[in-house]
């Protein structure tokens, strides 16, 4: 086999057999495959695209290129989410302690943000004392007696993922979807949950900023999911506006307690129940997912072996929350990695920014769309995002938004609160944050948060 | 400027500025933009293509990164051939010595063979004595005195050219129509002739297989060379067949010989009519091209200030070889750079294989059709190719067809003799020439030899 002719071979449009995927993915991983000649081949696939017997094959060949967590010795069906990325999703930290809160077992490894998106680790890292970095040993052993860990990426999971995606970034490859799907499964394979609920975010603030491309992506990912032996759902949900009112790593752990909270789940405002819509989905497809599978497998610790309905899982999900159950398992979780569990009872214990200014809109109006990235930019301005690998970021910064898309703002109302440390950047964060934002004399409604359901 | 918006500009259909182009070959030449950058551009330029406004300036740009012949010390309008390749294509033999005997200068820069195309270089190394490596100076004197020199490719021409062939040959980047075109032009830019005519050959035996792609690679590479200021003609020839009888070092000088030697242009053997015509055509045309120029820019030799048809200059060109003056003219070329003259005179005296073997079809009937490139891999079977840059060839061997398509071959005729020095390797030529044709019972008839003439 030479890679020359399989670079000719994909440019022409044809489909590649598994030993041809393998040797392109090994040859590169080894060295033994130049870069000139994989960038090559990854922009026939641009054009070209990959059948689904192609981009499953190169995520098993990605996923085995590394290590893969042994989750053998936790008992159960494991469950894992992944979020494609947005600005304010703070989903994770609801949905795994209502999972942990009714059995099943989460060992998620996360990893941290850049440019506009935030990372799940950074966050949690706004809660005092808690360690993102535990031995694999107290990992295994918090989700067998609570249900729950999260660790950032570790270990040498799924190399040549991060061989091919720092080409890509280079060569203007990213953008296509069978090499997106490929390089997020291959970590969620490697990873090693039997269920995998993937959030695909749509909209200003996601990667995929229309409907059909999100739906591709997402249909792409639950096959390969499917096709390599996990039962996997894609949920595709909007992304046009932040998910929830808080943007920022403290804020964002603030509001999810501010839901973790809630023992009424109506009359709740429009931001927050955005986000809770889109967690619970997730939670419902999870357990379901998690409990049809083990009667399967008959590995579930209930065995009482009836299958779950969608509208079941979900009932069971808003219970765990509004019993306080999951507030609790939070809590639990967050001790038990060396966290300060008081700060999830009383979030206004979180780190706190200096100045708390608030923002106006230059004119009244009703909000009619926002350019989602912006805000994110907006965070990253304020010093609680990463414009490189390197950078610190501060954890208490962020902006708390309070009107939203279809809200009609008056001239002397609030529109958002800009939490900064640093004074120099209020003035920019501010102009930003307002010309993210599009108003209008007409009302627009804002969008459906569920935009689909692929599985 | 950076490279990943160039590349995701071409990637995703938008046309290059001229600086765009400028940066894009600097950098890449001086290597301070990547391999692996390139090479996706590359495959995004194979996939959306250029405008002709970028074509020229990427032919100019990589004309630009080397060295340009400075032909000033030579007098009048200097005129060029280039032929894309083909297989027995010995018609600079002919053309160069007619072109020459009337008075228009060539100062030719000629390559080696490589695959199954031969190369000019070594068919003139097969002359005893032929000097290919002569100085600057009695190149420019020669052409001054006796309007013809020819040398192999010398000097820093074209660097970026040099460069990204390399790049292209590795990473199935080759058969793109802009990429050809400027590749070729650009050392005909560089190369200084004032009248390019291409002889654009379209079959089997051809880079382009089809009429479709020859027809667009010809007009890429006029427009080119007019938009350049240079008067280019692109001829369009048969390549569906070897061009003549004869395919092989010696063999193709021999030929030669034997064309400029003619003294009736009728009735003529049906393979030699086709080299003769294409021959005939390439002169006119470059004989046309020079003194229509020359009236222009008031530097003709000749100052009758009267424009020239393509009849007439087809006339002239055949007088120049009934005539015998061509002959002369080859054989004052080949003394001037030390070549035996003798064996163009008496072209028996040019090196001889150890074997000639006669070459039977399985069966009878009309030839209908030839696998062009393959009779050109029999010469390299022969050993009178070569197979990589670094093998030494055998000047003497080849094959002399003696059918051509629309022929009747009987049982008991020979089809072609087989001049061989390497017994061990008899038997496979035999059996890859006689699998290189197709016999039929019904007459094809041939194809006509000039399919087109863009200018």
């Amino acid at each position: 086999m030479r890679m020359y002719d399989l670079i000719m071979k994909k440019r022409n449009g044809y489909e590649h057999s598994k030993e041809e995927i393998r040797y392109i993915i090994e040859g590169f991983t080894k060295g033994e495959i130049p870069d000139y000649q994989m960038s090559a081949w990854l922009m026939s696939v641009y054009y070209k695209g990959m059948t689904g017997e192609e981009t499953l094959e190169l995520t098993n060949a990605m996923a085995d290129s590394g290590d893969r967590l042994d989750l053998s010795r936790i008992k159960g069906i494991k469950v894992d989410k992944h979020s494609t990325g947005g600005v304010g999703d703070k989903t994770t930290f609801i949905v795994a302690p209502i999972l942990a809160s009714l059995g099943v077992p989460m060992a998620k490894m996360s990893g941290r943000g850049l440019g506009h998106t935030g990372g799940t680790i950074d966050k949690l890292e706004a809660i005092k004392g808690f360690n993102v970095a535990i031995s694999e040993d107290l990992f295994i052993n918090n989700v067998n007696n609570i249900k729950l860990s999260l660790v950032g990426q570790t270990g040498n999971l799924a190399p040549a993922d991060k061989k091919i995606y720092a080409l890509r970034d280079v060569t203007a490859t990213v953008d296509s979807i069978p090499l997106i799907a490929s390089s997020i499964m291959s970590k969620k394979l490697a990873a090693g949950a039997d269920v995998i609920v993937l959030d695909v975010k749509c909209g200003s603030g996601a990667f995929m900023q229309d409907e059909v491309s999100a739906k591709e992506l997402a249909r792409t990912m639950v096959d390969i999911g499917n096709g390599a032996g996990r039962k996997t759902y894609g949920i595709i949900t909007d992304m046009n506006e932040p998910l929830g009112c808080k943007v920022g790593n403290a804020l964002e752990v603030y509001e999810a307690c501010e839901v973790l909270k809630l023992k009424n789940l109506e009359k709740i405002d429009y931001g927050i129940k955005r986000l809770l819509e889109v967690s619970l989905t997730l939670a419902a497809y999870m357990l379901m997912g998690a409990k049809n599978q083990s009667i399967k497998t008959d590995d579930f610790n209930d065995k009482d072996n009836k299958a779950l309905t969608y509208e079941e899982a979900r009932r069971l999900c808003e219970e765990a929350l509004t019993s306080g159950k999951a507030l609790d398992k939070f809590a639990e979780f967050v001790a038990a990695q060396g966290g300060d569990a008081d700060m999830i009872y009383n979030p206004d214990l979180l780190p706190k920014a200096k100045y708390i200014v608030p923002v106006y809109m230059e004119k009244e109006g009703y909000v009619a769309s926002c350019k989602t990235s912006e805000v994110g930019m907006v965070n990253l301005i304020l010093g609680g995002g990463r414009e490189t690998k390197e950078s610190k970021i501060d954890l208490a910064v962020g902006i708390d938004i309070r009107k939203h898309i279809g809200d009609f703002v008056k001239g002397d109302e609030v529109f958002a609160y800009i939490h900064a440390d640093d004074e120099g950047v209020i003035e920019e964060a501010k102009k930003r944050l307002v010309a993210a934002y599009k108003l209008s004399d007409e009302r627009t409604f804002p969008e459906k948060i569920i935009k689909g359901i692929i599985e």
